[in-house]
């Protein structure tokens, strides 16, 4: 079996090569550029692809996805349309995203931020706080990372709802879905939590418009995807306090110009892309597993519709 | 049941009136300085009281404290010597507790100290990651904070260790005691949680020789008491990299002095005693059953061994 390597993390090439081999009998491991015969290829590891390559691969059977989102993949216009794309669902990096998330809640919650300008001012002043059960966090996505972000929050006292495409059944977390009851869902959002995949129906869904359905001072937290967001409604929302902050670990472009008003904004935190990493110790099973399936001819998992988009 | 409210924070007088009445039948209610006859108290509940004013309470027969630690009372000298003190266990302010320590383990674990300097410098880097079950957190502390917060840690994960005054058994916490484990116990702690009870035994007991002890790099938090910890000795670990950073909630003087290094010290972070709130709501409880138990000469609960010191 011929798998390919196609990211620009480079430095990980030896890694990855060292892993599959361990993980996997009779593999030829290749590095793009250095493909060897196209027609040979018969999977793909792929990380943000140039587009057109994957469309050269004629005997491809599998693109297995680098990063949790496929949206650096579908993005490719000349994507082969019968290959079947799997997503990378690593339990470590669901851990690492839940980490993240929790950091960013208790942030808000705790008015950590504040406490930071107050340092700034040598100023020793106490907050009024909300029962942990009266803060209200609002996660849009109950996919893999959602999930765990809503159950390990509810662990922690707060009060945790969902909005998702479709309803979900969730212990200790009220289901909100479809276009229709986002209106409600934010209402009743103080800590908004984005970990939706990027889609055509996802993007820039984040805008002026949703941003005056929470309730003025509400906190906003991206670990999803910048394209989500309207960067210049977040950044008005926040200039007129209906957002007391922000942080995101994505942004529209990455990295992050060094033009962009986000970076010095009082009330937001910036984190390069690092909410969950990719390690390939750790990712190197769920990918073997369906290399395993594809070459005993099983069904693979962690498969994407290409339809709804993730 | 004549009962005073002896505290600085007179703003609660009326808050504590109210729940106390709600929560215990017959009760006076006294606000300090308004005692009417001293010989007339039969219980106090105190935070900082004027040194001497307990001794003038003949007929006391219980010091409820309104904050977890009972240094505050133990420094009176004049501190009626045969007087129960119950310390308050509130578990509403033991998850308060919970969520700072939670916060500030997630801060050095993923690095946010190192990339908030990033963002002033509109840097878009990435760190290393260890995994989590890598990461050694030790407590310094194990009564019902220290306890709550090594369940939390190790729920997320983490690789968690305690040292207390004896040994104690947690699942999924390995312990150390005593002094003769102290060194062994500091060698593998990547970020160090002070929850210790203020007492002659631990009054600066975090010095340059237990900084000296941890891995160079570590971090450090405390929750307890300022007067645990050497400020110049943290100020100099701070400054020579054996320490990566510290999150104080207490110092040694509070209100922290304008004065102080430690405001501007870029890698401290500073909060006003805010990790543990005496909250009236869910407090009276657990005082208003002392005092059920006090009036039926039932043995009371939460009391303080004097000698111990907590």
């Amino acid at each position: 079996m011929v798998v390919l390597l196609l990211t620009p993390r480079s430095d990980q090439a030896e890694l990855w090569r060292r892993l599959l081999s361990a993980a996997l009998d009779g593999i030829d491991f290749r590095v793009h550029p250095n493909i060897g015969d196209p027609a040979h290829i018969d999977a793909v590891l792929a990380w943000k692809p140039p587009h057109g390559v994957l469309a050269t691969l004629s005997r491809l059977k599998l693109i297995c996805s680098l990063g949790m989102g496929v949206d650096h993949l579908l993005a490719d216009p000349l994507l082969p349309q019968d290959v079947p794309i799997a997503r990378l669902v690593d339990p470590n990096m669901i851990e690492q995203m839940s980490e993240y998330v929790l950091y960013a809640a208790l942030h808000f919650h705790r008015g950590f931020d504040v406490y930071q300008r107050f340092q700034s001012e040598r100023r020793w002043e106490e907050l009024p706080l909300p029962h942990t059960a009266m803060r209200r966090i609002g996660i849009m996505g109950l996919g893999a990372i959602g999930t765990d972000c809503a159950r390990r929050l509810a662990g922690l006292g707060f009060s945790v709802r969902g909005w998702s495409r479709t309803p979900k059944a969730l212990k200790g977390v009220r289901s909100f879905s479809g276009r229709h009851q986002l209106a409600e869902f934010l209402g009743e959002t103080d800590i908004l939590v984005s970990v939706l995949p990027l889609t055509r129906q996802t993007a820039r869904i984040v805008d002026a418009r949703l941003f005056a359905e929470l309730p003025p001072g509400a906190s906003f937290i991206n670990v999803a995807r910048g394209e989500l967001v309207v960067e210049d409604d977040l950044l008005a929302a926040l200039d007129c306090g209906r957002l007391a902050g922000a942080m995101l670990d994505v942004t529209v472009s990455e990295p992050l110009a060094a033009a962009s008003p986000l970076w010095a904004h009082p009330k937001v935190r910036i984190t390069p892309h690092i909410a969950g990493l990719t390690n390939p110790v750790t990712a190197v099973e769920p990918i073997a597993e369906n290399l395993r399936r594809l070459r005993a001819g099983l069904p693979l998992r962690d498969l994407v519709d290409r339809i709804r988009g993730y």
